[in-house]
């Protein structure tokens, strides 16, 4: 299972019952952040979502409503007792600005590892790897979206560990993805481990208008959070302008890049209730939900 | 009338129920900010107060407990229409931290008036004028405490103006405090205007050891503001080791400095109920009150 924990869902300004921008995503005890709005430390806070083990932070651009609360985030990840390096991967210029934000934060107790505008495949973690994978969006600053896979390690099979002769106190050594030795033989964790099996894709776009791209980049994904800054129809100027997302056209990608589920967030302040335009996605994409702070979904491996 | 609000009262990492240290003095539609934490803009919104008429916003040091939320609030006022320039007074190095933070809010539609470090008064607004003093104090950074002197307006003088010979077509204009002439004589508003008036003196101390200085700094407040980090009396190591005050240290520089009114705020994440140590602040000094999120109190003129 991996769990995500939407922190804030609002763009622009923060509000009284919407904070900015920022998603979670918990698996198997490690934590990665897209975005760090104000009241991130906050909705973590009342999830009881800790944060020493906040591994990665993934920021989308720079704009103030999505990195506002990186540097109080950072102090507090310090003061968990976290000794451990932490990554942070953003567009063109992250380094820039996170240099700029650590003007009051300048001394941590960890290493922080900077990943600017990554151009391949980023694979975090050993056991139960997740892989990360960025595209360029556009926005009125520099940009990206995220796609994280989560794999599934293939199950131990007993059949073809036979078939392959592996001796039995082989089995776990290879099953924890070890290499055995004896008499000039060599076994490896392939002999006794079963076919690939289906892992689990979040793909996260926002801020951007919806460009092509976008549509293979989320392909099949098993959750596909989008923007969807306006739900009205008659914002489409604004969107364009702006250079965000209407309801519709969120749903739109979603349905072109066929995900499974699409969920909506970075609500503009000046729309109070995102319910109430729900159909304008639905009648594109039925499978899209409206997100809201600290709403907690569960993925689970098919 | 001046009133005023407690934005945040915690110290180090944001709560769900405590926001990050912010103090806003509201008095004849000119707002004065001391201090900006994480959730600052959140609480002005929750009490429906705007950001457009926010003037001066002071800044006691640069740790991000009290700071964080200045360029989300920049850019909010940006929004808000404001083309005014705005005052940010704060310590020595303010100027080159607010330089790393506007990294993400680069351009403002108004101009920014830094004042670092400053050394005698400042006098603002000409109607309704608000005086700012500031202090050293005894921090792990440069800190520094304020004192706002709210001054009333002396009353107009009827006797005295007749006393004066002074024309009455030119009563209402030397009111106003503008200089009347007519026949080769002079008419200034102080030949209609009465007695100097007792005004209202706020003061604002956090974060700091108990220095001898803040006594005499915050003689005679009005109301006296302070940092009460830790309410258990056992906790005074922690208070000197992180330059902090226990709440019965607060109290005796209350009462050294003959303040009339007491109020704690900036508490530690680890203290949930301050309220349960309040006596070790009202043995001391009587009239002290625990602060909380959003507390709102008005003060009146003599």
């Amino acid at each position: 299972m991996v769990d995500l924990a939407l922190l804030g869902t609002g763009g622009g300004m923060p509000m009284p019952s919407r904070f900015l921008s920022s998603l979670l995503i918990n698996y198997s005890g490690r934590k990665i952040l897209v975005d760090v709005g104000e009241g991130t430390q906050v909705s973590m806070r009342i999830l009881g979502w800790g944060v020493k083990s906040v591994d990665v932070i993934c920021i989308t651009h720079g704009h103030g409503d999505h990195i506002v609360g990186l540097p109080g985030l950072l102090a507090t990840i310090g003061n968990s007792g976290r000794v451990e390096p932490l990554t942070i991967i953003g567009p063109k210029g992250i380094e820039q600005i996170i240099t700029g934000l650590r003007v009051i934060v300048p001394y941590l107790p960890y290493e922080i590892e900077i990943i600017e505008d990554p151009k391949e495949t980023i694979d975090l973690f050993k056991n139960n790897p997740i892989s990360i994978d960025t595209m360029e969006l556009d926005h009125s600053a520099p940009c990206i979206g995220y796609n994280f896979y989560i794999k599934r390690n293939p199950k131990f099979d007993v059949e073809k560990a036979i078939k392959n002769n592996v001796p039995k106190h082989f089995w776990n050594l290879l099953q924890k993805g070890n290499v055995g030795e004896e008499e000039g033989n060599i076994y490896l964790p392939e002999m006794v481990m079963g076919e690939e099996r289906n892992g689990i894709k979040i793909s996260m776009i926002t801020d951007t208008r919806p460009i092509e791209e976008i549509k293979k980049f989320v392909e099949d994904s098993t959750l596909f959070i989008c923007e969807g800054t306006y739900g009205d129809e008659d914002d489409l100027p604004k969107a364009i302008k702006n250079k965000h997302m209407t309801f519709s056209e969120a749903a739109m990608l979603a349905k072109a890049g066929n995900a499974k589920e699409l969920l909506l967030t970075h609500f503009s302040p000046a729309m109070i209730e995102p319910e109430i335009y729900v159909e304008n996605a639905r009648k594109v994409f039925y499978n899209t939900t409206i997100g809201y702070d600290r709403m907690i979904k569960s993925l689970a491996f098919e």
